[in-house]
């Protein structure tokens, strides 16, 4: 579609800004606009307000770097969590994962990205440093590594056992297998060679 | 995912708006939220900005209905377009259909919709009144029905029809057929039929 035929600058623009979202191209873009043009003024107002306010007021957790509205986040201000316990993620969306499994009580470190030479993320550009001082800084017991199984969540994962090796906590990753529901014969085989290697006892599985 | 869930008020909130949009879940949406915050402040700022300044400022042209950002749209403005020829459209977006295909030099008017009494959309709903008042003021030759060919789509064309049939100009609607490049086993028996019996001159279907 070419833009000297949109009938409108404003809604060229509108346009254009939601085409640069990822994964939006131009005529979802035109659709989502129009959509916006057929709502009630003030909910239009509300949208552009959100985002103004969501990206000039979120802060970042001063203890673990998740999104927080607040100095320190939610998590790190709940008394109920066990505070030993801290798991290491690459991102908040792996932090909102994890919490939807119901399955762990404890703090999170966001690193704000992995290490990837080809991408030009040094250990530097990432929250190492600081959780390195909070793990110093004591009364931590165990640090989970739940970075993503990939190269680079593998450098990224011996780069902070490295760091961390020394300080008396125990270092722990997340259990690697068969994804529960998958078929064997579309399991990949290094997948499928690790999790015979490190198969476990029948009984503590059913737990 | 559990909205109770999100790290911040103001990342749900961002989120909520998002996935109101059509086709855009609750998961596209974090995901569409999160590149925003990757972004710089003066980005989002700026898109919240257009957002709002699309709603607040947009209008229609008083001629033909499209979207303009002055009281008439550069097409009715345009002198070297055919003024004696109107194309009927149910919606911006054909406008741009229409003048994307470059074979169109004549104005527009847009309806703002179909008739649907499925819908709730009465002829009263659109911009029919103002497009017989169109007429009746002189000087158009051709009336070129675009709607879509839909039971609605017809609904409105025959409901036009009867309008200004007694007005003394010509009244066209959009050839019908198989479209380029279709092949004849795919395509519906309706639209295979239809062309068969509008089948046209071989001479004149080169031009």
């Amino acid at each position: 579609m070419s833009p000297d035929r949109f009938p409108s600058k404003l809604l060229e623009n509108a346009v254009n800004e939601f085409a640069r979202l990822p994964g939006i191209g131009k005529k979802s873009a035109l659709r989502l606009v129009l959509h916006l043009l057929r709502q009630e003024k003030e909910e239009v107002v509300q949208f552009g307000n959100t985002l103004i306010k969501l990206r000039s007021e979120i802060r970042h957790c001063r203890i673990c770097h998740n999104i927080s509205d607040t100095p320190t986040c939610d998590i790190c201000n709940n008394p109920t969590r066990r505070g030993s316990l801290i798991c290491v993620v690459e991102n908040i969306r792996d932090v909102m994962a994890v919490e939807n499994t119901h399955q762990y009580s404890g703090l999170y470190h966001v690193l704000g990205g992995i290490i990837s030479p080809m991408d030009g993320v040094a250990p530097s550009d990432l929250e190492i440093d600081s959780l390195v001082r909070r793990v110093e800084a004591g009364g931590i017991d165990e640090v989970i590594l739940a970075l993503p199984t990939t190269m680079e969540g593998d450098t990224t994962n011996f780069y902070i056992y490295r760091k961390l090796k020394s300080l008396g906590v125990a270092i722990t990753t997340l259990a690697r297998g068969i994804s529960i529901g998958d078929d064997l014969e579309y399991t990949d085989e290094i997948t499928l060679g690790r999790s015979i290697l490190h198969r476990t006892d029948f009984e503590k599985s059913l737990k």
